[in-house]
């Protein structure tokens, strides 16, 4: 597998759904979707995308299959960035290098946008041709996403993440924000993808431990990046968080230990999979990807 | 049918069903969860709930099955009420003669407590044990749900509202904003119930009308309570349409042709499921219900 040439043709096929299923900015009302447009195909590095494609292929489901999921979840992921950039919450005003939405429109249109993506994502998975799956298969995964980003998951995380400024979180409650925040949908993204192929119970559990790691391993990375990078090259202002003194691992274990354990969870991640064989190379391929990625 | 006994039935029987899918507020994170329950348990008319039982039992479907269908509806329209409310929106500090979510609680919290309502109202259709139709009919519900309240629903409603404010709509423009911003639920509603007790066609379309007539007239006679009911009876502050300006039948056309065209649009409505014969009376019943409140 040639990473370069299949992740952008990944990113190229899920820009493609995304940009079918959401509504044309020309159709009433205009300003909404506009709006939405803007939230979801201004760029992005499409990680949960490529996840549910990496997934899906390394246990052999058709490629079309995996378009439907891969744009839910993003719809999803973008839905939460909106919120999550809004004045009430981290007050950002840069994201992917563009003003975020309620800088680009309004307030108003930015929460209300990002609220018309959550059931379009749940309505993708629902209806969607191209998903050959049964119904009971596609309640499952609907069931896995809503799971993945109610109270108990990302939105919980966020929640979490913002009364955990200014306070000190011990490793285990940060990972734990780190799991709601982030890890549940990565989880959802890579178990769509296994879903969709028919994969088994004991592969379903295998991947987990996979993005369990994997996830932490990436989020370290992003803590690590918030500091390091330069913005241009993270898209959004560098030191956010530690402006905004929020709990991250670079500041409670420092730099190197932070390298370290991203590190060493990407190595536990690819022990996972070991028993998944060659087949499962895209899956250790968007693993190295997402862990390395500007180091 | 004893109007007042039975309605009280069905509000016990879906707030208790709300009560059970709510996570407990002593769950982590607490607050999020105790927002979510305040938002969704603080008391509401249930106009959408008593739709979906009164649809369903008109039809035949047993009682308990209507419970998921009519919980998951209550907590899409408790969704869009925390965040109509919000400061960037109509900045309503009273609904229901209790402080709005962004008051009781904090504005971050308020806006993600209303985001993992909409997953929670997807999951309780996609899993609920009591609901028992099939794969396929519980998918056909999900997706009638997400276009309600989608952006060519019920948030692009919300987004039509706002930029009408200050601005002169003519009456097919109001009900269109009508339609969208409140009728596309309340048409789930009906249609959710239906489905449940597995409705032919010719029975949806027909329900279809019977709600289209009778969505206008109960958000018409919102509108004549806004202006002329007390606060303590509709329990936000009276008067806030017409502070904000905002495009409404009576501000339009006057308080007595408004009164007039929502006694016909409720004709209108019993007319449509004449046919339907005495099994339908729990339809006839809410719908005098649901426009003759506070007369």
């Amino acid at each position: 597998m040639n990473l370069a040439t299949t992740t952008q043709a990944w990113i190229t096929r899920v820009e493609h759904k995304l940009d079918t299923v959401l509504p044309a900015d020309t159709q009433h009302p205009q300003k909404l979707h506009q709006a939405m447009r803007y939230s979801v195909l201004g760029g992005g590095k499409r990680i949960r995308p490529l996840l549910v494609y990496a997934s899906g292929v390394s246990l052999g489901a058709p490629i079309e299959a995996l378009d439907a999921p891969a744009a839910a979840i993003e719809l999803m992921h973008a839905f939460s960035l909106v919120h999550d950039d809004l004045p009430a919450m981290d007050d950002d005003e840069l994201r992917r290098g563009r003003p975020t939405a309620h800088i680009a429109f309004d307030e108003a249109t930015a929460i209300l946008a990002a609220d018309a993506l959550q059931p379009l994502a749940f309505k993708v998975i629902a209806t969607d041709p191209d998903l050959r799956v049964t119904a009971e298969t596609r309640l499952r995964m609907i069931q896995l996403l809503a799971d993945a980003c109610g109270s108990l998951g990302m939105t919980g995380g966020q929640s979490i993440d913002l009364s955990s400024e200014g306070r000190k979180l011990s490793a285990a409650q940060l990972e734990h924000m780190y799991k709601l925040k982030t890890g549940c949908l990565l989880e959802a993204s890579v178990l769509a993808g296994a879903i969709t192929a028919g994969a088994n119970d004991a592969t379903v559990e295998l991947l987990k431990r996979y993005i369990d790691n994997l996830g932490l391993a990436f989020q370290i990375r992003d803590d690590v990046l918030d500091v390091e990078g330069a913005t241009e090259v993270i898209g959004k202002q560098q030191g956010a968080d530690i402006e905004r003194n929020k709990a991250t691992w670079p500041a409670l274990f420092g730099m190197a230990a932070a390298k370290q354990k991203s590190a060493e969870l990407l190595e536990a991640a690819l022990r996972e999979i070991e028993s998944l064989g060659a087949a499962a190379d895209p899956l250790r391929e968007i693993a190295r990807y997402m862990v390395s990625r500007c180091m």
